[in-house]
C-alpha cells in the first residue's frame, strides 16, 4: 500500500509536468470567431488571451451596436477558447489521475 | 482503510457539489477594468463572460488604435477574472481534497 501511494505521487509530479507543458502549448493554439455577418472578427489563444479583433468601418457609425457586436462575438470566442482549454487540461489531468469515481467534474472550471 | 477511502468519496462528492456551486456563485462576481484613460470600459463576470463594453466617441475616429484599445484592456479583465475564478475554486477544491503535496498545481488553469 506505501509502495502504491509512493508511486501515485510519483505519477502526480508527472502529470503536473504534463499540465505545465499543455498549458504553455494552448498559447499557440489559436481559435478564430466572427459575428454573423463577419463585421467583427475576433483571434484568441486558447488560453483565452485576446490577440486580435477587427472591426469592419461600417459598425463605427453606431457605437452601440459595436459594443453589442464586440460582447457577443468575444463571448462566443471565449467560450471556444475554453471548451477546447479543459478539454486539453483535463484528458492530461484524468491520464494522470488515480480513478476514483465522480473526481473528473474537479477539473472543469 | 476501506473506510478511510469511502470517507474521502465522500468528501469527493461534497466538494463537486461546493465547486458547482461556488462557479454559479461566480456567475454574480462582476469584475470592472479599463484603459488607463478610461476611454474604454469593459465589465466581466468573474466566469470571464463579458456584460459590458463602453467605449469612448473619440476612439471611433481611429479603428486601429479602438482595436489595440480593446485587446489590451480585455486582457486585463480577462486576467483579474481569471484570477479570481482560480482563486475561489482552489480554495474550494483545496478543502475537500487528500493533503497530497504537490497536488495545488493541478487545481490552476
Amino acid at each position: 500500500m506505501f509502495g502504491d501511494l509512493m508511486g501515485m505521487m510519483g505519477k502526480l509530479k508527472e502529470t503536473q509536468q504534463k499540465v505545465a507543458a499543455t498549458k504553455k502549448r494552448l498559447d499557440t493554439v489559436l481559435v478564430d470567431e466572427q459575428s454573423n455577418d463577419g463585421l467583427v472578427k475576433i483571434t484568441l489563444t486558447a488560453n483565452r488571451t485576446v490577440k486580435s479583433i477587427a472591426i469592419d468601418d461600417s459598425l463605427l457609425e453606431d457605437k452601440e451596436q459595436l459594443e453589442d457586436y464586440l460582447i457577443v462575438t468575444l463571448n462566443k470566442a471565449i467560450e471556444k477558447a475554453a471548451a477546447i482549454n479543459e478539454a486539453e487540461l483535463a484528458a492530461v489531468a484524468k491520464e494522470g489521475m488515480p480513478n476514483i469515481p465522480g473526481m473528473d467534474g474537479l477539473f472543469q472550471q
